[in-house]
């Protein structure tokens, strides 16, 4: 589907684990990859990127083109933002300065809405995506990731200058960068939706992993942990009926089901708490309430969930 | 009141903070009071009681009338029960033989039903009562309280051989101990409603010690802990009004100004976490949720958070 065109030039921002994991994926399948970094610019310019992944084995990529500053990136025709959601509105300027003529800014973020701060930021030129990253990763050392299992990306057009048959191109587009590297990806007809039936997974077990200091193992160990997850993902499950989406039946249990085949898993809001980074406390669970609430419904295990890892951050950062 | 009558024999039965406050209390106002200890019986023994009381000062017993069997113990007419409602029916073996015919046995606990386990194994001639302790104290080292504020004691007849004045009497002859104590105290006509309207207090705040690690003051300065704590006590006054108890009007917002003005306190439950002892979950949460079950009131916050405990508690001890 790609041959007869050129690979467009890739710009990662926000090389944390998601976004070194994928830049990493796509640099070896021989895209024109550039990555973004901070803190960790000179740990990775010096000794590259290093994916530690179960299913892969070692994948490493050195020398990275590698960048401090998005000034000095060339135009990029992708964007992948891999930073953290409470970082979106303060990414602009970045992505301005390292975006193509009419790129498409994809965000690979989990959380409700997570698209909007930063579009309000961005030309009406720029394409904006929202990518779900089905993904067990994390950030090991500075420049090494560990991936312990899956890794498919689902791809959904947002907003932006495209419409009917264009945005479903951008969004093949997308999905065939991901499958050109080898990874599962599909496109996705509602992005809101998807965003939605993926807070099934996020709420319960990235709150509890902090509330209760658990990975997924112990959780799904314990008869009462279980019986929690079950009663946050149906509240979730509700909360999307509420605001219109259709929910498939039994997915909740197919994703109970995924969890305790997964391997052993600590998820990324649990790593921002040990790493006393701010939690993504609005995308993932402040802004899903407020839209229940608006459409009726009451998610009163999620808000004691929400109201209590709010006080835990506050202390926490 | 007490003047004609020769001074009741106390015996207290788990000499922690309830018990030794109270039994200290009762001793230096000139009552045969007697203590039965476990693991701190030679501290005890050795070194006497303390409590460094803020409304009272320093207040010393010693020697005390301390046991380690109780077997060796004189007939009680009163036996005050400060255990954790977790051993209360470990409890039966040593009240009967330190119980003198027809005695009291009267449980300062917490938590709803907590003499029901106690009271089965218990002959029909002693009358169970319920007591609960408005008082913030916890216990420091072997031997040594810390009472910082507070010190009422509401006391209810739970059964027993007693009924109508006869019941009465007794009631007011336990109120009139503590009285004679400098203690406040008071009759409850109805302990099964007095113990629920005490989980206002009890189901948020010692739950949430354990939970967020935070005591009193933190958890009040707080604009997500506060909403949670309301919304939890919201759901105990629904629990009750289910049950059909009469829970007055302005109760909850009564009791979270109290905790505003209360110097910081660690519930006890957060003590016992510390400790590694069980928490007293079946008292303060499994039963009201079963009891609101039944009545056909969900209160899920409160249920999200026992089941939290209970991980919490299967891993800590």
């Amino acid at each position: 589907m790609m041959g007869t065109v050129a690979k467009p030039t890739i710009g990662i921002i926000g090389t944390g684990a998601i976004g070194g994991f994928y830049g990493v994926m796509l640099a070896r399948a021989g895209f024109d990859v550039h990555f973004l970094l901070r803190s960790e610019f000179s740990a990775v310019a010096e000794h590259g990127l290093r994916v530690d992944s179960a299913p892969h084995g070692v994948l490493t990529l050195n020398p990275v083109q590698a960048y401090s500053d998005a000034q000095d990136m060339p135009p990029c025709d992708w964007l992948l933002v891999g930073a953290k959601t409470t970082s979106n509105a303060d990414l602009a300027p970045a992505i301005l300065q390292a975006a193509a003529p009419s790129a498409k800014v994809l965000l690979l973020q989990n959380g409700l809405d997570v698209e909007d701060s930063l579009r309000a930021l961005l030309p009406d030129s720029l394409h904006v995506l929202g990518g779900l990253c089905y993904i067990c990763v994390h950030r090991e050392a500075p420049g090494v990731i560990t991936h312990q299992a899956l890794g498919a990306v689902h791809v959904g057009y947002h907003s932006g200058p495209a419409d009917g048959p264009a945005r479903s191109a951008i969004v093949e587009e997308g999905v065939g960068l991901f499958r050109s590297a080898g990874l599962d990806s599909q496109a996705m007809a509602n992005l809101h939706q998807a965003r939605w039936q993926k807070l099934v997974w996020n709420i319960p077990y990235n709150g509890l992993s902090v509330l209760l200091g658990a990975s997924t193992t112990p959780l799904m160990a314990d008869a009462d942990s279980r019986e929690l997850v079950k009663a946050l993902m149906a509240e979730v499950v509700q909360g999307a009926v509420a605001c219109g989406h259709d929910v498939p039946a039994g997915y909740a249990e197919h994703l109970f089901m995924v969890t305790e085949k997964m391997p052993d898993y600590w998820p990324s809001m649990y790593h921002d708490y040990l790493h006393k980074r701010p939690l993504e406390l609005a995308a993932i669970y402040a802004r899903p309430l407020a839209a229940a609430k608006a459409a009726g419904c009451e998610m009163p295990r999620i808000e004691a969930l929400y109201r209590s890892l709010s006080f835990i951050d506050r202390r926490n950062t």
